[in-house]
């Protein structure tokens, strides 16, 4: 039998703090290039491309009970990619399909799909590589969110943190079409020069050149924010609590802002919740997942008509994808994070 | 035209911090019995309950754009109370009326009724003094904030914090006889008996006692929390966080834990929100007002047959209010904290 190289990335060990580069590292194993005397329901994928998120900075350490298991040290970093299918033993999935969905931060994996970790791509008109965004994870999770979660009316204030994010630029976009009043918040000036000029957003400023996040907030909100789409938690969660309306709504996606903190930030302003009968709600996307096929027929029309904007920041090579993934914590990319594996 | 003294209790000046029986006082002026001259649409009241409660504490404070104003120093306390009408220009309230709202913590009080700012009392067979509680705003507040804000389900576990108070009793009687799992905190030994000999809870825990809450949550709920009735905050909340179940709910009623601080302190927790996809809502009972008839068909046949509980905390005398007020804060009262005015 066969077998081909494989790299691979893993994780060295737990991390504490803020990860870098060197939690991570590569190696060379060695794979079969098809699933002869494995157990079947699995799936031999080449993967394409690679999706950095923020979520995953929580399995970098050692947690317990989450909603999701930490990565294995000394083992392959997980998340979603899309790959093309060599061999499968899966009855829904056949080689020579794309797919969708969990994977390695490697060149080849074995998967055991269950239900909605993986899809079958039948859409590829448009690139492959939206399915770890736009039409993967991150979109579905935009559309969830913002119109699930969020019970939008028509003409509300709507505020985005993160919002040239993967996520956050799909909800200001959702929210703008609704017919809101739609301002976003994130981290350099050239994020904030696309949030107004490509990405539709009403207005945008820059959390960094801000000394008080209350006084900014009330200066693009003079009317009170109704919904925040929450992406950060810390300081701005507190400030948005100070410039939300009665009845606001605060649909709780991400808090980036605390993942790399030892301790978290603790929210001050959570008697705002009372007083001004805020509604906070979490929510994850996997509860979401069967309604996929309907934001499918949403959203694909939207792609290939030019009528959305979609921003990804690719980088090329397996290699590169520990400086890809500690620079989407920094904020170093400037939209969707993505990492292309390049064949050889 | 003749006038009797009327004793008040006023506030002295704001408050910071924790309050002292010394930050109020009394005086006696003079008053009409009578709203000769006076605009139109007023009612002047002999007051003869007054209630103590713990969102009072914000009101002592200089607040701005809150949902209630602050007090007026040098003028007297205002709150709900139980009065007789002795002279009205209000059509809804003739003189000889009990009535039930919003008055001054003075013998005798000119009130100005709006939409649901005072009720006429129809139902003199129970105790007038309940309409303080159990038939007024904290009964209204525990049926609104459990039926409508926690979506319970049967077989829930509900946990309540400051679970002998006015509000908690009730809402720990709703939620067993709707079929949950109950359990509650309260600051006293005393309480904690209450709670598990007279008002049903199946079970209860003096939160003084306890080094650590997220411990002591866990063994009162080694399946977890599905429902949180807020009355506390700080570091409660944070504790019940890490408890609490995939979905659940919150109802934030109030945070009295953080009412005389100056800062408060943080909810560290809160990405748990996120990760168990919680609910944490924040409600006012001045917005279910409107569903008071029907909340009083259900609960006064229960009075009345003595399938529910109820327990009071009364001093005598206006003179005796200040220390009432303080002892609320202090979490010295046992049960629901009422001043009867005596008459003279």
């Amino acid at each position: 039998m066969e077998e081909v190289e494989n790299k691979q990335v893993i994780l060295k060990h737990y991390v504490k703090g803020f990860p870098k580069e060197s939690d991570m590292g590569t190696r060379t194993t060695k794979t079969k290039l098809n699933l002869e005397g494995s157990s079947s329901g699995q799936v031999l994928v080449k993967n394409l491309y690679l999706s950095c998120d923020p979520y995953m900075r929580n399995r970098m350490s050692k947690t317990e009970g989450s909603y999701i298991d930490s990565f294995t040290p000394d083992s392959p970093i997980g998340g979603y990619g899309v790959g093309k299918v060599l061999d499968s033993t899966h009855p829904d999935f056949q080689k020579g399909d794309l797919i969708w969905g969990f994977t390695g931060w490697e060149e080849y994996s074995i998967v055991s799909p269950a239900q909605f970790s993986h899809f079958k791509i039948e859409h590829t008109d448009v690139p492959l590589s939206y399915y770890t965004g736009i039409l993967g994870m991150p979109g579905m999770t935009a559309y969830a969110g913002f119109f699930k979660v969020c019970s939008p009316k028509k003409g509300e204030k709507v505020f985005i943190s993160a919002a040239s994010g993967a996520v956050g630029q799909l909800v200001g976009q959702f929210a703008k079409s609704f017919g809101c009043y739609v301002v976003g918040s994130a981290g350099s000036k050239e994020k904030v020069d696309l949030l107004k000029s490509k990405l539709g957003f009403d207005d945008a400023f820059n959390y960094k050149e801000e000394q008080d996040l209350v006084a900014a907030l009330k200066r693009y909100f003079p009317e009170g924010i109704d919904i925040y789409f929450e992406n950060v938690g810390g300081k701005m969660l507190d400030a948005v609590l100070l410039n939300m309306n009665n009845h606001g709504r605060i649909a709780a996606c991400g808090m980036i802002s605390q993942y790399n903190r030892e301790e978290p930030e603790g929210a001050q302003n959570l008697f705002c919740v009372v007083t001004k009968r805020i509604r906070m709600e979490g929510f994850l996307v996997f509860d979401y997942y069967d309604q996929y096929p309907e934001f499918l027929e949403m959203i694909l029309p939207l792609i290939r008509e030019g009528k959305i904007t979609y921003i990804e920041d690719i980088v090329e090579g397996l290699e590169n994808a520990p400086s890809a993934l500690i620079g989407l914590f920094l904020g170093r990319n400037v939209g969707k994070q993505v990492v292309a594996i390049t064949s050889v």
